[in-house]
């Protein structure tokens, strides 16, 4: 029996997932990486946990089919090399995979979590059953992973799916990658927060809008509908771009639910062509936060 | 030997083309189309115009390998069926391959021309040696074929491509699409124009913009930075997306040369994220007017 250790890093937490050849879970755990300030201590924080789980699970080399990582920033997957984190300081064109496969004698495969998130839906989630699919996290960044005749599409440098930087205006707020009116300048984390801020006088979480919104709070309602009424004219452009057969929408700023989903398919009947817009199924992505650590088991699986 | 007849069909012109295996052209006929307002007679023109090539040619049935077509509007490439043309009255959901197919008694092909001038460049043109492509058309409207992985990509309906009608701003005129904001009401044929005809107080050509531009009036400059710089935006949200190798740009507005595709390139480097933009290269179509009949006649060979 093979086994592949998958692992998925975010900017607070590294999960990291024992999966079976048939790629379901056997062994689940979790490290804070919030301590880790560095680069080094990271990376060896991510072999120690490796090693834990080889000798808890008293696994050998040879049943260890490989292991795969979703990393939070872009990476070129045939090379191995990490370029940058937007969220972790420190980390600059890291060859990560050959750092990985020379300490711990196993083939090592690292690709972004929106893809790999983009792979676990379609493969297993909402997304199953479908050609063309276009699978978006909404987090602090605004990321997708896009599924082009049934195989993931990365683009011709790995850097495809930045749907955040698709420019919503002409003319618009300066965004951290460098261009202006970027769609994750206005439904990102930070923006919305900051709208809600704004709004209601004080801080609020996400959480917090969810749940007024939930119980008819028009001021958080207006919140989430400016949100999903961007994103479906973003989409729209997708939408009449691509054609895909289904958007899967996931990350924690999906979590509003309902009244999020509802004005961004209502935004694309509007504004999309009329039959892409027929055609295309907007839905939650449905392997919640597990997405990732089955995304990247997949990729160990697949050896892509 | 077997022959390939390869048709391009416009808003005003039937182009014809007799195609050898090695989709080389060695015989070319013209026919006007502008007489021909009823669907029926259209058809009957493209049937004769088949048999005369046929019959001058004195090329039997079994040497005639397809008969492909390049048409001005959405397609059920599976099916053969025309859907409608923007710009042709009368047609609607009509079974155009299995009419021509019934009356020729050989394969016939259909796609979409926006399609065929982006296999035309991806396999003979400006974007051949890529894996990735976006190939535009600026006319009337604004098209694209896209090339992922080598191949044509269609979308789930076969209606891809359609980057005139990503929207640019959140708000702004209304489309014929049914959007809003659509590109194409900023930089297709007719919005250019009327903005000339406004600038200029008299009606003038995009041939004479073109011109005016290239003697240094800065009124017809402004008019191609204008088309060039949203150009660049829409394209700076597709760069971020696809992250293609190249975009290739043709059609009677790319004619006006040098000023709107400096302002093209400039902007996408300004707006797009720094490793796509850095990597792709933008560039005129290098076919021509021929690029339609040669992607017909690709089709046909290829039998996609």
């Amino acid at each position: 029996m093979k086994f592949i250790i998958a692992i998925d890093l975010g900017g607070t937490n590294l999960k990291i997932g024992l999966f079976d050849q048939s790629c379901n879970i056997r062994h689940r755990a979790l490290l804070s990486t919030k301590s880790f300030r560095h680069k080094q201590g990271l990376i060896l924080a991510i072999i120690d946990s490796i090693r834990r789980i080889i000798r808890d699970k008293k696994l050998k080399r040879q049943n260890i089919q490989g292991i795969s990582l979703g990393l939070p920033g872009p990476i070129d997957v045939q090379k191995g090399i990490v370029h940058f984190f937007p969220n972790i300081p420190g980390w600059k064109d890291v060859k990560l995979k050959s750092i990985l496969e020379r300490r711990l004698g196993v083939p090592v495969y690292l690709d972004n979590d929106a893809n790999l998130m983009a792979l676990a839906e379609f493969c297993r989630g909402a997304a199953r059953k479908t050609k063309n699919a276009v699978c978006l996290t909404l987090g602090t960044g605004v990321g997708a992973g896009i599924i082009i005749e049934g195989r993931l599409y990365r683009g011709s440098t790995f850097n495809a799916g930045e749907i955040g930087h698709i420019p919503i205006n002409e003319t618009g707020p300066k965004c951290n990658c460098g261009g202006k009116a970027c769609l994750e300048s206005y439904v990102g984390n930070t923006p919305i927060l900051k709208a809600a801020r704004q709004i209601f006088k004080r801080n609020v979480s996400l959480e917090e809008v969810s749940a007024l919104a939930r119980r008819k709070n028009w001021r958080a309602i207006k919140i989430w509908q400016d949100a999903g009424r961007r994103l479906g004219i973003v989409l729209s452009g997708v939408v009449n771009l691509l054609n895909p057969d289904v958007i899967v929408i996931g990350g924690g700023v999906a979590s509003a639910g309902e009244v999020l989903f509802r004005k961004i398919r209502q935004t694309i009947a509007e504004r999309a062509m009329p039959v892409q817009a027929k055609h295309v199924r907007v839905c939650a992505a449905e392997l919640g936060s597990d997405a990732g650590l089955i995304g990247a088991a997949l990729l160990a699986k697949e050896g892509l």
